[in-house]
């Protein structure tokens, strides 16, 4: 084969990590069903008109065209890869609007492609996994609530599995919006491109780019980043922004719906969910709740966790189908986890590896496999009679941790753990292996920094 | 949203389809890993240069590039979409010898992308689930017998989700080349082009075709459509094809490898396998071995499962990755079987709803759902304290079982089955549903044709 080296930002991982991120799916989905949401997988296709309706990320979008395309094919609408789940279950929802219950709750876990600059935690192609709630006309704002405590559960199963702390971060676009616009800044959008970029340029920074970009004079950015440094795990928030003297009927909504997030939230999970008004989302069809998630000691590397409400996301014209929705970003946060060791005890899901004296015996190796599979024991048969120490070998390799030796001229057969040597007689219609060994399992190094 | 029909050929399932999606893929996986089969998962774009390769498909081929390229991606290598999992995968093998431990087992489920012209059961983009074993140098023959087992066992297993019963048939490369060219046609791959169509234009038709472009005489014809004729469920077809009176060593050597694949799995179990001397294969880098598998009452659809020996498809110039294995099409068998029918007992994962008196009971509510969740009980809030009739109606919309109601005035909670309409007192803590109500059912109608 001509060429094989890796392509910059398309990660693949070893059958052990894979393992990892098979567990983290299984948490994931497992959560995610048990608070109703039903699966739905979208084509990883949009048209291109569609995905660059919203959003300034028309640079990032992979276009796609047989690579014979005819005249046909240039009759067809345009296709790209999506980039992300929210903007394909929009179209989904709006297709299938006459066929679905509503409020509609789904879950989605799939690969989305940005053609980005990769680096660290940032790839190409990434998994996300995300569950959002959609209704007719109007959605009640209870789910603006119920939203991050979902992800929160899932983060909280996820520190079995080697996960760290996260931290979820709550703010709302209508009290930015109404913010700015109490000051006299008449457009937000640039506001808050602007105070995104605080970790990238800092306060300083930031204050030139208002004032350059967003008509802001200096007591007005001064205002700006004194929002943005708003931080509270309860709803004191409100009147700390009261305190900068800004009023307008939006900062008042915007206010009471984030004080709703924030107080029902401390509530139920306490200290799952803060206020932080310098968060703002980079997606421009947010409208009003916005979400990000830091992992303690992962900080620099941005949201492993984000989403918001969208209230004009989805609409034929008539209908408009309002929503809010979180998405985990899973191939993001394993990536760091991978690269500080995070692994599994075995690359092989195989428990069981059956060793053969002579080439004769494979038929009796499968019988034994057999037996064993049909208790739930992932068994493989030797690729060989080879010498006892190289079929030995080829477990201890694979980390396999028992090795199933045929007993010879009617003798009982006989299992040994090559951990620790103990070796016994056994029946493959009986043996049990002990729990923690049934299944691979994840390895935590110390991963908090 | 501007545009939101179907795209042809890329389909997507209801949340109900998507519910017997995941129970086979769940039994898909479990069969796998039983068998010691680790899972990978490769990048969806491989090179344009690595796709085209082998195989004789450029035109299905999708190419993917960023929208706004600029001269660095100029500069990269062109990409594309993977047309199916065993040339990433063989890549990947390359990619990663130094780190993998070999025989390597991998299994591999993910979309797969080609352009071809859809129609019933054919797709441009599809589910694959795939299982491979690759060795360095030399790969025992074993692996040939075992992979069409391991998928008669996954199908075995489907029995339960609705699947008809399938036949596995194969046949070698080695024997058909063999025959034809001890019959003195020098060009196998153009023969089997020819032969590969018996299904669509019928013996005449390939016939013509083998005269026309593959060389042939009327008795070379002949031969090579009685060779197709044969098949058997033990070894007696070897006799049959030695009655045709050719000899090849490269026939006797393709006789003797599918006597031991048709012997063994007739041993082991019985019925399953059959040697079919018809089926060719389209994809040229099988080189021995080559499965094609029918599920009864829809053979006119084509194969949902095929695969085979591929002795030269990775190779590093040095050392070669010699490979067997086989792929279940999972999107192209649930198609015809949703299209009868098949569906999920509900359309959501959700057992119960709790339903609410008024507003003010949604915190009741929610500690409710936790204490049933945290027993594996999936459950959800009522959108809103609607009248009771309403809220019941909302579960009996998505076939949710059971509606929880909030005790009033210090009475007992209750809980309905809302199909027979039987009400219980009950205590979240405790109560159980029936097991077959935990989780959504496959409802399999009459599926056989």
């Amino acid at each position: 084969m001509a060429r094989v080296t890796p392509i910059s930002g398309f990660p693949e991982w070893s059958p052990a990590q894979r393992i990892v991120e098979q567990q983290v799916l299984d948490t994931v989905r497992r959560v995610f069903e048990l608070h109703g949401f039903a699966s739905i997988e979208t084509r990883a296709v949009e048209t291109v008109e569609q995905l660059l309706r919203k959003g300034e990320i028309d640079k990032e979008v992979y276009g796609v065209r047989r690579l014979a395309g005819d005249e046909a094919d240039a009759a067809d609408a345009a296709l790209a890869l999506h980039f992300d789940l929210t903007v394909p279950f929009a179209r989904y929802v709006l297709e299938n609007a006459g066929k679905l219950q509503f409020p509609f709750r789904r879950y989605q876990i799939q690969k989305v492609w940005r053609g980005e600059r990769p680096q660290e935690g940032r790839f190409r192609e990434f998994l996300q996994a995300d569950i959002d709630v959609v209704d007719r006309d109007e959605l009640p704002f209870h789910y603006d609530v119920e939203m991050p405590l979902v992800m929160a559960e899932v983060f909280s199963e996820l520190r079995s599995l080697g996960f760290p702390p996260v931290t979820i971060q709550v703010n709302n676009r209508k009290l930015a919006e109404g913010f700015y616009r109490g000051l006299g800044l008449d457009d937000p959008a640039a506001v808050l491109r602007c105070v995104d970029k605080l970790d990238k340029i800092g306060p300083d920074g930031v204050t030139q780019l208002l004032m350059s970009t967003a008509g802001a004079d200096a007591d007005q950015a001064k205002a700006c980043l004194a929002l943005a440094e708003v931080r509270s795990d309860d709803t004191s928030f409100v009147e700390r922004v009261r305190s900068l003297g800004v009023s307008h009927p939006l900062l008042d909504q915007g206010l009471s719906e984030l004080a709703a997030v924030v107080g029902e939230a401390a509530s139920r999970m306490p200290g799952a969910v803060v206020a932080d008004l310098r968060i703002a989302r980079g997606l421009d069809y947010y409208t009003g709740t916005v979400y990000e998630t830091l992992m303690t000691g992962y900080e620099q590397f941005g949201s492993v966790s984000s989403g918001g409400r969208y209230d004009s996301l989805a609409s034929d014209g008539k209908v408009s189908y309002p929503g809010v929705g979180i998405s985990f970003g899973v191939t993001r946060a394993l990536s760091l986890l991978f690269a500080r060791g995070l692994t599994a005890s075995r690359s092989v899901p195989t428990c069981v590896l059956v060793a053969l004296n002579t080439g004769d015996d494979r038929r009796r190796g499968e019988d034994v496999a057999t037996a064993l599979r049909a208790r739930g024991i992932a068994t493989q048969v030797s690729p060989s009679a080879a010498k006892f120490g190289r079929q030995i070998r080829f477990a201890d390799r694979r980390g396999i941790p028992f090795v199933w030796f045929l007993g010879a001229d009617g003798a009982s057969d006989s299992v040994k753990d090559i951990r620790s040597g103990e070796q016994v007689d056994a029946v493959a219609s009986e043996w049990m292996p002990p729990a923690e060994d049934l299944h691979p399992r994840v390895i935590t190094p110390n991963i908090a920094e």
